[in-house]
């Protein structure tokens, strides 16, 4: 590096990706959208910069010690840390355009300047879905939620993976009956980490908080239900507790199981796991996390859950919703690290066409004939030997390469090599494209 | 508002958009995205923030005015202002895992604090391509570009469209020529005004910049050549300069012009423009502009060209390379403005499947029915009035609606509904997406 240049690099804590990665992210994200779209969820595009006083109109603690904050002119500005508090901002600001129950999904980067560890960045994407209801909002689309779940990781294909599902009006409720009211958020945040720090530890932790001995009998006997869906739902009204919000939680339960049974969502895939809470103090009934079986140490790669009242510092009306999210740019890294998933090849071309010291119509007519048939076509241009030009295609895994020489021009063909087989023959230039399909069939 | 909330609003300068034109600049959006990957430009996706440092290499003037800069911790940030100067340093830090030459697309939102004004924003997208050469680019890739553009913008069907083509090298040539070498920036911003100011006001701030008289009257003649591309071409050889520069500029403005009827461009949708300069410092030879020929005044709606070094700031290898951009969010905002473009529906949803007091299991096996047929697929869940579900389906604009009452689930049938028409009939929920299929044929 000469004296006088800048060092280029981006700052640690920012993805950004090969070609090859960067075509792979594309297909994952392409297919997320696909699937948002498919159960009809409206797209949004909101701003990135927002004033600092209406992103940060709830916010406190870590998020605003996280935030991009900053002054240009007179304004104080921010740019978005997730894309709820901007939809909040969004609905309050258009109810009166828009058509309620309102489906929309965002999928874009937000900002958090946290301090950058292994798999947690400053910049990620957020691949979200809402439903928000205008006053109410029916219990059938807590079950369309995991639907949509369903449909994109089966449709992803990582292998295996398991929706947990849960109430919070359950475990208030359950609290509640056991009069601790008061330490909910301490006992859910405790219990929320069972899978990570076992039992004994838990019952600890709840010592600390000075839950009494026989409450905590009866929280260990809570989150150890087992059995099937409906195996737990019994349990848990055998429990006999006289609390409506218990019982409400209850029926909610069995209802959304229901309904993921009749959205066709395979009962291997989803299980009540009362151990549940999601952080967020903002969740008020089914709260949803998703496991890859096979890959549990990743945590949660789809949360999300049903709030009470979206825009709340914005609007006086009720909005209700229920949402989820998928912090792609993480999930993207964990997995490529895991050897989940990995980059099939650096381009996004079927076709290269290498004319080979001949007249320029004849190529672009070629190409043109293989693009028209539908398959993304690349020509090599330059003057360069028939060596280098293969190179080109090898190191960006195109599959075929349509040679044109003068007697491919007498003839009005060209050579098509398949660049797996190694397998190279002589066909009409109207005709690559049919060739190529047929080849990819074999 | 009550005296609590915080007013939603965003910053002016930035553009969202309700669901309808989200749509719609969704559809110009991957219309775009697909034609650009259909020539095997490569996805890339680089952070919204990077260090000054880096960015600000270059920049200077009222590109360092505008951009949005900032601290954090100890770093100085600043958001990008444009997609090139990431290429830029990209390339320099990657070259090493790159093929070349390099085709890449870009298509995201960078960041200028301007004064706002009609049809100018603060948050905007950019879609760009660029196709940079490892030392060396092939004159052909300048014929790509337009390839490309006329690809976009046929596809994009904005109505009929001219791409100007000029190559700075004709122009600096003929400058140099003249003896006027060291104005050519002050002349080329004059000359560049012609459409908008007009001949007379050319010539009198030719002679304030004391161009002499003999000299504004080649000038003149120069700007003035008329004709088809060939008689343009034709007529620039028969000016006899002996400038080096120039004729290599007249032999490529030829050669692009004749890869340009190769690559199929209609004749009618290119033209030579010797006025044409494009205002940034660093286009070398060919340069683009492009016009719709309804809507003149937009100015040009995708422009570009070739540089001789892409990356200087960041490294010593020379990178030579040829992008265009198009300006999306402002083209966008200005044809919606002319009526060239509008919304037409406020949904995705092809079908909204409305159960009527029935149970849940009957209504997803429609749902999941018509979405498997590849319709995408709304369900109105909440227990309301038949008048209400309807009032959603017309407001969104779903062009089908099954409704499902208890002589439906008696039959395996829906009553599907024609929202255009009015015409309302029943079928199995098995062919509830082959009848959708044909109804939209018809």
């Amino acid at each position: 590096m000469a004296k006088d240049k800048v060092k280029p690099r981006i700052l640690t804590g920012f993805m950004e990706l090969l070609p090859e990665d960067q075509i792979l992210f594309n297909k994952i994200y392409d297919t997320i959208r696909e699937v948002y779209e498919s159960f009809g969820f409206l797209p949004l595009d909101t701003p990135v910069i927002e004033l600092s006083e209406v992103l940060l109109a709830k916010a406190g603690g870590e998020t605003e010690k996280q935030i991009y904050r900053f002054s240009k002119g007179d304004n104080d500005l921010a740019l978005r840390f997730d894309l709820t508090v901007p939809l909040a901002r969004y609905v309050a600001q258009h109810s009166g355009q828009l058509t309620f129950p309102f489906k929309r999904y965002q999928m874009s980067k937000v900002y958090r300047g946290e301090r950058p560890q292994k798999g947690r960045f400053r910049e990620f994407y957020q691949c979200d879905i809402d439903i928000i209801g205008n006053g109410e909002l029916d219990i059938a689309y807590d079950a369309e939620m995991p639907a949509v779940i369903y449909n994109v990781f089966r449709k992803l294909n990582f292998g295996k993976f398991t929706i947990r599902l849960n109430n919070r009006k359950v475990l208030n409720g359950f609290f509640e009956s056991l009069g601790l009211e008061n330490k909910v958020a301490d006992i859910l945040r405790t219990i929320d980490k069972l899978d990570k720090i076992g039992k004994e530890n838990v019952i600890e932790e709840l010592e600390k908080l000075e839950v009494g001995k026989k409450e905590i009998e009866n929280i260990i006997e809570f989150i150890s239900i087992e059995g099937s869906t409906y195996e737990k739902i019994n349990a848990l009204r055998k429990l006999n507790i006289e609390n409506e919000k218990f019982n409400e939680g209850v029926d909610e339960l069995e209802k959304v199981s229901n309904y993921m049974r009749a959205f066709d969502i395979d009962d291997d895939y989803f299980e009540i796991d009362l151990t549940i809470a999601r952080g967020l103090d903002y969740y008020t009934g089914t709260v949803y996390e998703t496991v890859l079986d096979d890959y549990r140490s990743l945590g949660s790669v789809c949360s999300g859950g049903r709030y009470d009242n979206l825009a709340e510092y914005y609007t006086n009306s009720k909005l209700p919703g229920i949402g989820i999210s998928i912090g792609l740019t993480r999930l993207f890294s964990q997995l490529k690290d895991a050897g989940i998933i990995k980059a099939e090849r650096s381009s996004l071309a079927d076709c290269l066409v290498v004319p080979m010291g001949i007249d320029m119509s004849y190529t672009l007519k070629a190409a043109k004939a293989v693009r028209d048939a539908g398959f993304v076509t690349d020509v090599y241009y330059a003057d360069k030997g028939m060596k280098h030009k293969m190179k080109y295609a090898d190191k960006l895994g195109i599959p075929f390469v349509a040679v044109l020489g003068e007697d491919e021009v007498k003839t009005n063909t060209a050579a098509l090599k398949n660049m797996a087989t190694g397998k190279q023959i002589s066909v009409s230039i109207e005709d690559i494209g049919n060739e190529i399909k047929k080849q990819m069939g074999e």
